[in-house]
């Protein structure tokens, strides 16, 4: 397989290119607009055709390539269902999955940071969006977040996946590029050592974190796909 | 919308072509690998590309054209999840849906007669593919087919649509060509009148069909999407 992590800074945003080496066939997990010239050089130089672009959720904090993908590539927008956002072409639910080649992209619904949010399970690897991240996880505090939905979503659909499972997350503001869900089950400083619903639902509810920068601009970018 | 019903005559499939005015992209539900060549007719004089080939079920009784449709058209072949069919490109789960222009086609997950039995509903009309036909629906005697599960299916998921939807079925071998919800709900001879579940089961128990004629010749092949 072909694996390829991309890094937007002003967002800390993660951006991820899997590609068949047989089919060449290309998927980006979480695409920013502004780094459209990276991905279209990346598989350029590999001799990649980009299938799909996919969105773990409909993000706040910056604005989805889906839409400028779709029409430099012809890709198809994968997003949840629950998006909202009519614009997409292929509306996934939890299980539903993407073949590109040889390679399996299975969705997993993680609803709680957003109610849209799914993370993409791929031959040992997840991608968990917002949902769960290095040491911590996406907040609840806007967009339908849930901090008890959250919980069980990651308790369920993401630590029920072997130990040794490489996490990539949407993002990371101290430089981690990956962990590994028994890293986070055992370590994670909000989920970690067996805590309660109830104990995550209190840490939540005191982050106090100030209003998200780029939110009034961010959202109904990506609910156009990031026209 | 442009509409079109293809009929097959050795199997008595009906093929549904949907397409979008605007932007001209077409979805096949339920093709034929003999009728190709009518598809490619239509969508040529029609000026059509064909984004997506959907199958309802893996079918025991004809061959899907979507790996030849795949190969001639580039289009992605859509299948549930549970279809067992690794060589599909979109596995859908239920309330999956598929945008062409601005027309959603959306899935409603119809176990019964085969345990990967999807309908798509689509602006008033419901194809149902064999979970439930015109006065019949689909047997439930081979293929994980259940014939509780198949009642619970057409119930929650096909009677619940407004009574006026139209009925397009993956069959009929008397030569009609649609019905309705209402119809079927007040009148299917083994489900209308506010039948039973119990009563559903023993009419499907009593049917005593014939091992069918196709199904050791359809079954591998829809298995490699039609290969």
């Amino acid at each position: 397989m072909i694996f390829h992590q991309f890094f937007e800074k002003e967002s800390s945003t993660y951006t991820y290119l899997l590609a068949c080496e047989d089919t060449r066939e290309a998927v980006l997990i979480d695409p920013v607009v502004s780094e459209i010239e990276h991905y279209a050089q990346l598989l350029a130089v590999k001799n990649l055709t980009l299938a799909y672009s996919l969105d773990t959720h409909v993000h706040a904090d910056h604005v989805t390539a889906a839409n400028q993908l779709r029409e430099k590539f012809g890709c198809k927008t994968v997003l949840h269902r629950n998006s909202g956002v009519a614009c997409g072409d292929i509306f996934i639910t939890d299980k539903s999955a993407i073949r590109i080649g040889d390679i399996l992209v299975e969705a997993r619904y993680t609803p709680g940071h957003t109610n849209a949010c799914t993370s993409y399970v791929v031959e040992g690897m997840v991608f968990t969006g917002d949902a769960l991240l290095i040491d911590g996880c996406g907040r609840t505090d806007f967009q339908e977040g849930n901090a008890a939905t959250l919980y069980d979503s990651i308790h369920q659909q993401i630590f029920s996946l072997p130990d040794e499972t490489i996490v990539y997350p949407g993002h990371d503001y101290n430089g981690g590029l990956s962990s590994t869900v028994g890293q986070e089950r055992l370590h994670n400083a909000r989920l970690g050592n067996g805590r309660s619903k109830q104990e995550f639902i209190d840490i939540m509810q005191k982050l106090n974190l100030p209003y998200p920068k780029k939110i009034d601009i961010a959202l109904p970018a990506n609910k156009a796909c990031g026209k």
